[in-house]
Parts: structure tokens; C-alpha cells; sequence
């Protein structure tokens, strides 16, 4: 989409300034539906961009199927009278006319259309479809929110949350030359889908200079499915520490070293594996802990392993809950050092602090919810989302839907078209209350 | 050396005839030793051959430094009067002229110079130089025994006895084109280093066509050092049985499922692994177990593994002792299945039959040492050796002698010059009483 192009849908945009009405006193927004079928119509033509033959797609940020994916994307946006255009960073933006009387400040709704490789259809697509949609469903009904809307898709969101990285200016030059799943660097990748790196502090927004922040997503968890519950109503994103941890013994013949003079490095390993999920699981709540990589060296059959290299990765709401747990941990791995003559070393390799939600918007998401006989539950999120980024600029509000089997990032990735179409519902109800409140 | 020495040496040999003197009736054989500083010097000579920048050596069958190596240890044969000569396999045949009035077995006495890489300067070089210093202490002093005397230099003892399979007619097709460590085959390594494939069944000696079999060799364990003995009489190489396990759960995002709802493979895997430690040890023996390989997978720091595939090896004296600890672990991976929704697939990798030693020859080794004044101590062999081929075709006996710290494959292998010539010593003193008896 060329410049024109944007110039022409702001004027018809401006046109329609004319005809809006304020809710203010109308009972419409109770009443307001989105349209269901051709929401998950538009999911349907979308997953065609990637397409994997077995299934699935393969939409990573900076390929050729996310460029036509997002030009379908940017389409659908103009189609909903959104008035579209392309950040320095890459995010696509599409702000709905706002009433000139007012001074307030933005409500964002949105998600992100880039895959994993070899992903699902639902994972990102579901929000960024679901606001386009409710987008669309006020343009219809000629309503014009108080607060200006803006409808972001934001860029890379599965390479590291690039595009809302770029918002809260965390965005660096280290960030901009790592080499993303298209095999560009993410640096190349914006300017490849119509960002221009070198205006990337543009891109910028203050903390407080965002009404607030509302991302509908699919679970990506198996809890919503398992209860029988309609929506979730996210607590907040879970902080993410993970380390690297080495343990080293000695390396021995498997034959002629006898049970009691060994120094197996993976025989410690696997006691720390098991105190990892002893220690996770012997506390209340909903923190997890992984151990998702090993490898062990020289590595041969009938070699007993002098040294092991493993993953820790712990996630919690709480930080302080994080540090506790971290803590329990080492000092069991102090024990199985000691009998086991072993050593332990962890070595942090990134840290995601916790981003909780908004509690005001929470009970929004919740009463809009109720108001659709839809049934709801408080729950973390366990996945990483842009609206953590989000978080640290203005208030945030995330509303899931169900994964069935909880599978995601894998072409099997579900959720059936009753919960996307509840779910857009309760994002427009959602807003519609924000805006008003 | 080519066949024309082999014709001259084996002209002296028989000259020497005139002069032989039969042990019987003299004392020569209890007070007869070798000569521990030339044995040492010889093995600090051959330590030449593939010596590493950081110590040890990498001598791999069928490289260039084995080939040099070997021609070192062709005239040490030579010079201790040996006729020698390769076979179609490439071991190294040094035939000490017997008595031409005798119709007896010969004995055989010997071992392996081919290194792991970046091995050390002990496994395999104490037996096969020991084994030509007592040649040539039997030449000096103008000995003959009554059987026929074969040092045999296995090729490729690292490699998987390939020497002495060779011996059994145990070397097939499929052998000879596996890819050694010196990125020849098989095959073209044998004929590299004098050999000739075409002639492999000459090579093969009947059942109980040799009188004996006898093998100095490093303990390659730590429990002679550590219980200061001098002398290991070996009850028997251990069998070794080797397994793939493959484990199955379903791989998952870490951070949105519940750590109820999770299939961690790799979590199974560490409590299998700690069975395996724990069943091994649960009953009395000098048995080993062994989990010496891992691989999870996907392998991300994010993903719970949804596969892990691992190696597990046990190994005893006493093949029904293998079964009986097999048996026991598979019950608990059951166990371990059931409680975490995984399943377990055993795939048998290899299996060595236990080999053991000849009772009468552990007695003449234990006597022999006490003779010298040395203390002993009967034990399993937990490598594996050629006398383990050997033991198809004849009696065999074992002698260690101690590994400082119980390092070995590793260029910190040592053992101690006196322990060598102690070994050598008792090496000759057990041919002598064999010889007789």
C-alpha cells in the first residue's frame, strides 16, 4: 500500500466524522456483536499465506508469506475504515477516526500475525484479526469510541516480541543484527516489510501516553479446554528466568570404574532434574520449572559423563516467588554436589520480569464476560506476549480463549470458532466499558 | 620387513636349536627375571609414535602412527629373537623356534598398541612389550620352553577386537566395512598395515588348537591403587549388554502448561537414570550400570521434552546377573511410565558374552606373584580385552597390575615403572609354571 492510498482512506475517514454518534446514552453497546463467521472467514483466508503442506503454517517474521500476510492484514484494516500506516519499526497501525472534541488518550487493541516455523493458525492470528474485526463492527454501526482506537499488528512478535520492544525503546543495535528464522537480520526484516530502522526512536511511546492496552489471545494452555470455561481472564504475563547449568565430575571408564568411586556428572543431572519439579511443585500456585535441554559429555555408551550442561527456565507471576524457588534449588544442588562429588555452576542467561495486568481492566473482561453467559477464570499467562512490553507503558488487559489439548506452536494448534467469536465479543465489550469508565 | 628377513631370522632361530637347555631340572625358571628398566626404556620409545602436543598418545589402528609403532615393535621381536611375521589380519606373529622334539600346543602370550585417541602410554603397550621382554629374557638366557611360544600384537584392540575376532572367525563382511577411527575401513586398514583381506580364514585357529592364553595389562580402574595391592589376578572379562532407551511423553510449551499436565520425557529419563543407579547397587557384587548417552528433545530451554532417547549398559562376570538387574530396571521404567504418562522402548545395541578366566592359571598368577613377594587380589576385568576372544579358543589368564588414580583412555593414564616390571615378572613366571605343568 502506497502513500496515496493512506491519504485517500483518511479522507473518506474524515467523511464519516459527520454521522458518528457517542454511546453516551444509546444502549447499542450492550447490545453490539460482532460477526462471527466473517471473523473466522478472515482466519480461514489468512492461514493461506504459509501454508504448510502438512498442515499449519509457516509464517515467520520477514518471509515472503508474512509480507503477503500482512498486506491481506492491512486490507482487512481498510475494509474496517481503519486509517493504516507502517511504523518506523514495521508495526502495522490502523487508527479509527477519532472525535476531535476529545483529548484522551488511545486504547490499543491487537496481537500479531508472524508464526513460529511450522505453527498454528490461532496463535496471534485470533487478536489481530479479533480487533480488526471489532474494528469493522463499529465502522458498521458507525460508532466512534471516546478514547481514539488504534488496531496494532505488531512485527516478530514469536523472534522476541521485536515490534513492542520498539514501543517501550528496548529496541538496540545488538537486537537489530541478530539473525531472525527468515534468515534476515531483524535489522534488514524491517526495512524489508516497510519499517525504516533509521527512524526507529519515532517509534517510541511515554509511559502514560496509552489509555490502555487490551490483547485477546488463545491460551496456549490446556486449563481453559480441561475446566470447561469460556474466557480467561489473565492475571498478568509470568516473569521468565532461565539458566545455563554446568555440572562437572570426571569421566570414567563405565567398565572398570566401580559404582562407589564415580563421579557420574549425569547422575547428579538427573537428581537435580527431579528436584527441580519436587521443589516447583512443593509450593501452592501456578509456577512452572523446565529442564528442556541436556547434554552430556564425552557422551558414549560406555563412558560415564564427566560433565553435563542443562537448562533451568523457572516462570511465576511473582519475582519474588521466582528468586524463592531459585534459591530451594541451589541449595538441594549443594547436596547433590556434596554426595555425589560433583560441581554445580548456574549461569543466568535471561530474565523476562513479570508483567501484571491491570486489576480495573480484569474486572471489565470479566463483567463483559458475565454479560454474554460466558464463564471465566483468573489465570496467568505463562507465554510471553507483546502486551508485557505494553505493560510497561500503560495499563493492560488480556482475554484467552481455548486451545483444545492445550497444543500450540504446531499446525495441530486449535480453538474452535464459537470461543473466537465469544472471544471478540468480549474484547469489544471490553473496550466499549474501558472507554466509557 | 619383508619376507627375505623372515627366512634370515628364522635361519638363526635355528641355529640356535644346538644350544637350547630345557628348563626341567634346572632352577633358572624361580630366579629368572627381566629387565624392568629396558622394558620401561622400550615403552618410553614407543610412547614416540603418535605422541600428542599435550601428552598420551593417538595411535589409532590404521593410521600412520600405528603403522610406525608397529614396525618399532617388529624389531623389539626381532631383537628378542622372535621370527616374525603378519598374519592376513595384521596381527603381529613373533614365534619363539620351539623344540623341534615336541608335538604341544602353543602358548600365547601378548597384546594390543593401538590407542583411543588422545589416549595413554599403558593400555595395550605393558602387555605387548612386557610380552616381548619376556621373550627376550628367555632369548638372553637361552631358554626354551617346552611349548611353542607366540607373542601375538593384536590389531585394533580399541576398535572392538578386531585382531582376535579375526582369530575366532568372528570378522565378517559387515565388519570390514565399518569406518575405524582413523577414517579408513575395516578392510583397507588391514591390508595399510601388511595384512590381506583376500586371506582372512587362514587366520582362524581351531578350538583347542592353543595351549594357553596370557595377557599383562593396566587395571584401568582405581581399586588396586587404592587398596595397595600389586597384583590383580583376573576372575574374567564382565559381559557387557547395551541398550538404546527411548522415551516418549509429548512435547509442550513450558511456560502454559501445568506441571500436572505435563509428559516430561526428560523428567521420566532422570528417574530412570536414578533406577538404574539404584537397582545396580541394590545388590551385593562388583556389577556396573551405566547411562553414558542422553538426547532430549526438541532441546529448547522453552519446550518440556517430548523425547528423550538415552544408552544404558550393564556389566557383569555373570551373563543371569545381567538379566536379573535388566529385568528389575525394565520393571521399574514401568512404574516410572504409568506415574508419567510416558512410554519406554528398549532396543538391545550390542551384547558381549562374560569371558572367564581359567582356574588353574589364576592359581599359577597368584602363586607366581607370591613367589616375588607380591600381594594379589582376584577381580573382574570390566573392559573389554582380547582374551575375551581368546577365552573361545582356550584357556586364558589376566594379570594387572595397578592404574595410578584409575584414569585410563586418557593421557594422564600411568602406571608406575616398578608395577610394570612386577607384572612383566609375573607374566614370565606364569608361563614358566604353565610351561610345566
Amino acid at each position: 500500500m502506497n502513500r496515496r492510498e493512506f491519504n485517500f482512506s483518511l479522507c473518506t475517514a474524515t467523511a464519516g466524522v459527520a454521522l458518528h454518534r457517542t454511546l453516551a446514552g444509546t444502549s447499542s453497546a450492550e447490545t453490539l456483536r460482532i460477526n462471527g463467521a466473517r471473523l473466522n472467514q478472515h482466519l480461514k483466508e489468512l492461514s493461506e499465506f504459509g501454508k504448510n503442506p502438512q498442515g499449519g503454517v509457516s509464517r515467520v517474521a520477514y518471509s515472503e508469506a508474512d509480507r503477503q500476510g500482512r498486506e491481506y492484514v492491512v486490507k482487512l484494516m481498510r475494509d474496517a475504515k481503519l486509517n493504516v500506516s507502517i511504523d518506523a519499526a514495521g508495526n502495522i497501525i490502523g487508527r479509527r477516526r477519532e472525535s476531535s472534541e476529545t483529548k484522551l488518550r488511545p486504547i490499543l487493541i491487537g496481537s500479531h500475525v508472524d508464526s513460529v516455523p511450522e505453527g498454528g493458525n490461532y496463535d496471534g492470528d485470533v487478536g489481530s484479526l479479533g480487533a480488526i474485526e471489532v474494528a469493522q463492527t463499529l465502522a458498521e454501526n458507525n460508532i466512534y469510541t471516546q478514547h481514539p482506537l488504534e488496531v496494532v499488528i505488531f512485527q516478530n512478535e514469536e523472534g522476541g516480541l521485536i515490534g513492542s520492544e520498539a514501543l517501550i525503546g528496548a529496541l538496540g543495535e545488538k537486537e537489530l543484527e541478530h539473525v531472525s528464522n527468515s534468515g534476515k537480520t531483524i535489522r534488514d526484516g524491517i526495512n524489508f516489510i516497510g519499517g525504516d530502522v533509521s527512524k526507529l526512536t519515532s517509534v517510541r511511546r511515554e509511559k502514560g501516553s496509552i489509555a490502555a492496552y487490551l490483547e485477546l489471545h488463545i491460551e496456549q494452555g490446556g486449563t481453559l479446554e480441561a475446566e470447561h470455561i469460556d474466557i480467561g481472564v489473565v492475571e498478568g504475563i509470568v516473569g521468565i528466568t532461565q539458566w545455563n547449568v554446568t555440572i562437572e565430575g570426571f569421566a570414567n571408564h563405565a567398565g572398570t570404574t566401580a559404582m562407589n568411586n564415580r563421579r557420574d556428572a549425569l547422575l547428579a543431572a538427573a537428581k537435580f532434574i527431579e528436584v527441580v519439579n519436587r521443589v516447583v511443585t512443593s509450593v501452592p500456585g501456578r509456577q512452572v520449572g523446565t529442564v528442556g535441554k541436556i547434554q552430556a559429555f564425552p557422551g558414549a555408551p560406555n563412558v560415564i559423563p564427566g560433565k553435563v550442561i542443562l537448562t533451568l527456565e523457572l516462570r511465576d507471576l511473582d519475582a519474588a516467588k521466582i528468586q524463592m524457588l531459585y534459591q530451594k534449588i541451589r541449595a538441594e544442588a549443594d547436596q547433590i554436589a556434596q554426595a555425589n562429588k560433583v560441581t554445580f555452576d548456574f549461569q543466568l542467561l535471561n530474565t523476562n520480569i513479570p508483567a501484571p495486568t491491570d486489576p480495573r481492566i480484569r474486572a471489565l473482561i470479566d463483567q463483559s464476560a458475565k454479560e454474554l453467559e460466558l464463564t471465566t477464570k483468573q489465570m496467568p499467562s505463562g507465554a510471553g506476549h507483546d502486551a508485557q512490553d505494553m505493560a510497561r507503558l500503560a495499563p493492560v488487559g488480556m482475554i484467552f480463549i481455548p486451545s483444545i489439548g492445550g497444543i500450540s506452536h504446531s499446525p495441530k494448534e486449535f480453538s474452535r470458532p464459537q470461543d473466537i467469536e465469544n472471544g471478540a465479543n468480549v474484547l469489544l465489550g471490553t473496550l466499549m466499558k474501558l472507554d466509557r469508565n
